[in-house]
């Protein structure tokens, strides 16, 4: 077999059998196959696509590429939620504690941040003594004893991913999904969850822009991991604006413990768009995990493979569970206990004013009355990242404590003169650029043609 | 700028200024953009494609990567002929000194044979004494002095093509016609002609196997030439089997030779469509070349660029003058004059039954009765390749006294049993599997669906 076949194969549209793509993934990894060969056959699969198969395949290399996580020691069955990435997604936080106050199991690796979306381990920062460096034993025993342990990405997972994900990266062959959706699912299925449920982002804030694209993507991963044997289901969400009201690392653990106390859900969502975007998503998200896991339970793993492992007609009972699960202040509980048993203060939790904001508060004016009609939401998280919360590239030192609040949705009016947002600023020096960043994120216009936007479901697809 | 932006802007369709060609062919030619980023691009360029002013751009930047002869100090119009490769193709030894003895100053430079196709320097090595390495005062001299010269190539011409191709040959980037155009008319502008000709080969023993990728590539190699500011011309020729009776280096010097000597040339190629066909191919390249050429010296060289350059009526004039100059024998004197002047014994060209040919001498029998109806003549390069008369590789030694000798043309009748070529081997080891290769480069059928071969054109198109 010789990489030089490979290439021309995929390059003229055949299909790769999985020992070919395995010479190629494996070659790679191993510094067998030069870069130049590696980066040839990437633009090839960029433009030839690649079939379920040979996704499947390409998934299975990279997983198999280094350490596979083994949960075996966790009771019950595990789920496990990601998210495609998003501006003010603090899904994780909220998703997470319910789940594990609902009884099922959570064992959650993350990473940080990089670009204009946040990371779920930076957030985590914001709370004093909180150790995300849980050996393997802590990490199996805290899930054991109470139900959820969250802890940074460790071990050698998926090294061939990585290997490739940088050569990609240089190379303009980022935006192919058979190759994202592989990247994503090598890590997932080497992680270890029984039950995986994507977050797919659709819109300005994330990395698939249109509604197809991301449907395509959330179903090439959804195929991957049911072909490999795992339930997969993906919700497809909206992103062109970002998800709640606040963008920034500690105001997002800040509005994470702000969902989990509320005591009333319904009402609280009323006429707050920006609030009841994010609980639309959470509840969702752990509704589907919900029913998956107790299926499992129920009937064993076997039984919820496949699309018709949602029973739609109970989604409404079981979003009720969830909505009680954060009224009773279950959810708020549990994460209480995670941080505590992580070493971390849990009075931040309960007294969340304690997280620390950054203390210049500069209101982003409209420039005319009419409305909030488009965001480009990734200009909010680069927002985010002008003021120092966020990444640049992967040895920037991050301030937790600024960020955005934003405080109109798409679709909502908005007055010359009075803020749709405020900036949190360490610095004076960064303000001026933050406001400008800000305001050009957004567009306002005397005919609402957003205003769909505010009945619309965040929800878009549940694949 | 960045290499990854001009890589992206090609990917998705972008046409690419030649400050953006220049910054990559340069940044690569010099180290500074690396290999993995330059294969991306060319494996982006192969879907993509160029436009003419992308292709002229890349091009240019090839060109101007290193040497240019300066061909200033030869007197009168340059003229170059270059072939795109194909197997029996001897025309440089006819078309030459013909050229040279109607007076056009002709200064070649040549390369070695790689592959299943001869070069014309290794055909060289059969005449004693030949040298081919000229200084380039000999070089500028001899041509003045006798009209013609024939050289290896030498200097640093065009090194970006070099390292440009070399990492195409592993990245399965060969077959784009912009990079291939590019890449010979790169070599051919730093050469120093003022008037290029291109013999671009179609067929199964040819790179492009289809008539419409030949004219293609035709189009785009004289649209550069053109856009350059040099008279550009070019014939699609048919290479679907070989060119001549001979294939082999000392066997087609003989042939040219033969050609050279031919006393009544309409005679000798009625009934003889090895012979017609390769006269056909030289008799029409030389009068391109001469048409322009005279003109230019009459006119100047600015009159020759273009379409209309080619005066379709004068062409049965110009032919009949290039067939007086076999039959008169002048071409066959300027050979010889040519071999002499560069130390070679000119005796050869008049008893060529000294060039050396190989021993053994095996027939390739018909093995049922019918007409030859296909043949893959890349096959049959490849069997002289096997007898050690091309090279694998760059430094393969080859044997020049090798060679297959074909005796019948597609659409010719055989018979069974007995032979429709020759097979001319050193070592008796290598005799079956030569003789079985060039068996499977033919097919012979009842039908005759070659039939039409006999009588079409071997010069498909003038461009």
């Amino acid at each position: 077999m010789r990489a030089y076949d490979i290439i021309k194969k995929k390059r003229d549209g055949g299909e790769l059998d999985e020992a070919e793509i395995r010479f190629i993934v494996d070659g790679f990894t191993a510094g067998e196959i030069p870069d130049y060969q590696m980066s040839a056959w990437l633009m090839a699969v960029y433009y030839m696509g690649m079939s379920a198969e040979e996704t499947v395949a390409l998934t299975k290399c990279m997983t198999e590429s280094g350490d596979r996580l083994d949960l075996s020691g966790i009771k019950g069955v595990k789920a496990d939620k990601h998210s495609t990435g998003g501006v003010g997604d603090k899904t994780s936080f909220i998703v997470g504690p319910l789940l594990a106050a609902l009884g099922v199991p959570v064992a959650k690796m993350s990473g940080r941040g990089l670009g204009h979306t946040g990371g779920t381990i930076d957030k985590l920062a914001c709370i004093p003594g909180f150790n995300v460096e849980l050996s393997k034993e802590d990490f199996v025993n805290n899930v054991n004893d109470i139900g959820m342990a969250i802890a940074s990405q460790t071990g050698n997972l998926a090294p061939a991913d990585k290997k490739i994900y940088a050569l990609r990266d240089v190379t303009a062959t980022v935006d192919s999904i058979p190759l994202i959706a592989s990247s994503i699912m090598s890590k997932k299925l080497a992680s270890g969850a029984d039950i995986i449920t994507l977050d797919v982002k659709c819109g300005s804030g994330a990395f698939m822009k249109d509604y197809q694209g991301a449907l395509v993507l959330a179903k090439t991963m959804t195929d991957i991991g049911r072909m490999y044997g795992k339930p997969t289901h993906a919700l497809v969400t909206d992103m062109d604006e970002p998800l709640g009201h606040m963008v920034g690392n500690s105001m997002e653990l800040k509005e994470a413990v702000r969902v989990l106390s509320l005591k009333d859900v319904r009402s609280a969502v009323a006429g707050d768009r920006g609030l009841a975007r994010l609980v639309e998503v959470c509840v969702k998200l752990i509704t589907i995990e919900l029913m998956l896991a107790e299926k499992a339970v129920k009937m064993g793993i076997a039984a919820v493979t496949g699309d018709d492992a949602l029973e739609t007609d109970k989604i409404a009972e079981y979003e009720a569970r969830v909505i009680e699960a954060i009224e009773n202040g279950s959810g708020l509980k549990k994460l209480s206990e995670v941080v505590e048993r992580q070493g971390g203060d849990a009075s931040y939790i309960f007294e969340p004013e304690k997280l620390v904001v950054a203390p210049i508060k500069v209101p982003v004016n409209a420039w005319e009355d009419g409305f909030l009609t488009a965001c480009r939401a990734d200009e909010v998280g680069m927002t985010n990242l002008i003021l120092g919360g966020g990444r640049a590239t992967k040895e920037s030192e991050i301030d937790v404590s600024v960020g955005v609040e934003i405080l109109k949705c798409l679709g909502e009016p908005v007055k010359k003169g009075e803020p749709f947002a405020y900036i949190y600023a360490a610095d004076e020096s960064k303000v001026d650029e933050a406001v400008k960043r800000l305001s050009g994120a957004y567009e306002i216009s005397a005919v609402n043609t957003a205003e769909h936007k505010l009945t619309t479901p965040v929800v878009k697809e549940y694949i």
